[in-house]
């Protein structure tokens, strides 16, 4: 209890994030309930209202620390060839769904429907798609078709991720590592033929 | 008035889907209200709401003839190539999402937070995955990973059409076709390989 008193309440915030982003990982939103997080932070449902207004505002928050911890985890290699660089990040991608799977699936429905959610979401995956383009301007022409491209690359990922995760369909973590990293640059391609 | 009179409860439930349809093409569902409706149809809100039960179920009715609508709208030609197959299929597909942007964009929307809707959207979009392996068994071996692959590339081709829809970025209608239909065929390669 002391030292609960002794932080500072951007520091008991932060303490509570961190609780949302572990429940992040096997609870989808509508599953992390006030009552859930207070029980699990062992603190009252009144001061978790405290420190974040209300419940809509605590998911977003999670979400939000959600969204930053993928576009870090995802962060390729500095150095490196291309495709492999993608594969390194593809790879954290792959890991990030695999151990946030519920919750991940929630955010991407939530981002479906609610406009805030929406925009962490579109923000996040404008992060993952502008680096491709940081990251290879050799390898990724930057043109508003090539970001066309991008966007739907990032979409047949994240289908493919979370199917494969329900239903592996005999592929391999490889495979589909594979499978995502390869395809990019051959839809590029097509692009310019 | 008489017409009206003489038709049976259930041409006059077809009516009132065609009028959603129609509205489909221009409004999200959201904006379809039973207001909307009912003044659109010349009839009261009771009346809509004694054929219909609710507004939920009004739009479960539009989206689910919306998108056998969608179904039957990209069905491939019984003959050819499997790629020219493919080409005009995608062709109705682009068709589709440009005449009903609005009504689609709120279909997807609404089936990632809406357990009926997204049964309905599932069962669509299962059937046009599945077509896919119907149409063409020599060019698309039926797999387990192969199903995967088409699930990812109609992922990725929602996303293109729709993004293209918003911002065409310098491709043309052919373009984006050729994009969508040449590349399911080198992913499935890839697969191979």
């Amino acid at each position: 209890m002391s030292q609960r008193t002794r932080l500072t309440p951007e520091q008991r915030r932060e303490q509570l994030l961190d609780l949302g982003i572990r429940l992040f990982a096997h609870h989808s939103l509508d599953e992390m309930s006030i009552d859930l997080v207070a029980r699990e932070a062992g603190i009252s449902r009144g001061l978790l209202y405290h420190y974040f207004g209300d419940k809509t505002a605590f998911r977003e928050a999670v979400v939000r620390r959600a969204a930053e911890a993928l576009v870090a985890q995802t962060e390729p290699p500095a150095t490196g060839e291309p495709v492999e660089r993608l594969l390194h990040s593809m790879a954290a991608y792959v890991d990030f769904v695999d151990a946030n799977y519920e919750g991940y699936v929630s955010m991407v429905r939530g981002a479906a429907s609610d406009p805030v959610l929406r925009e962490i979401y579109d923000d996040a995956f404008g992060a993952l798609g502008g680096r491709i383009f940081e990251a290879a301007p050799d390898f990724v022409p930057d043109t508003p078709a090539a970001r066309l491209v991008v966007r739907g690359w990032l979409a047949m990922s994240e289908e493919l991720v979370l199917s494969w995760k329900k239903d592996p369909a005999g592929l391999s973590r490889e495979d589909l590592l594979g499978l995502l990293a390869g395809s990019l640059p051959m839809l590029l391609d097509s692009l310019e033929t």
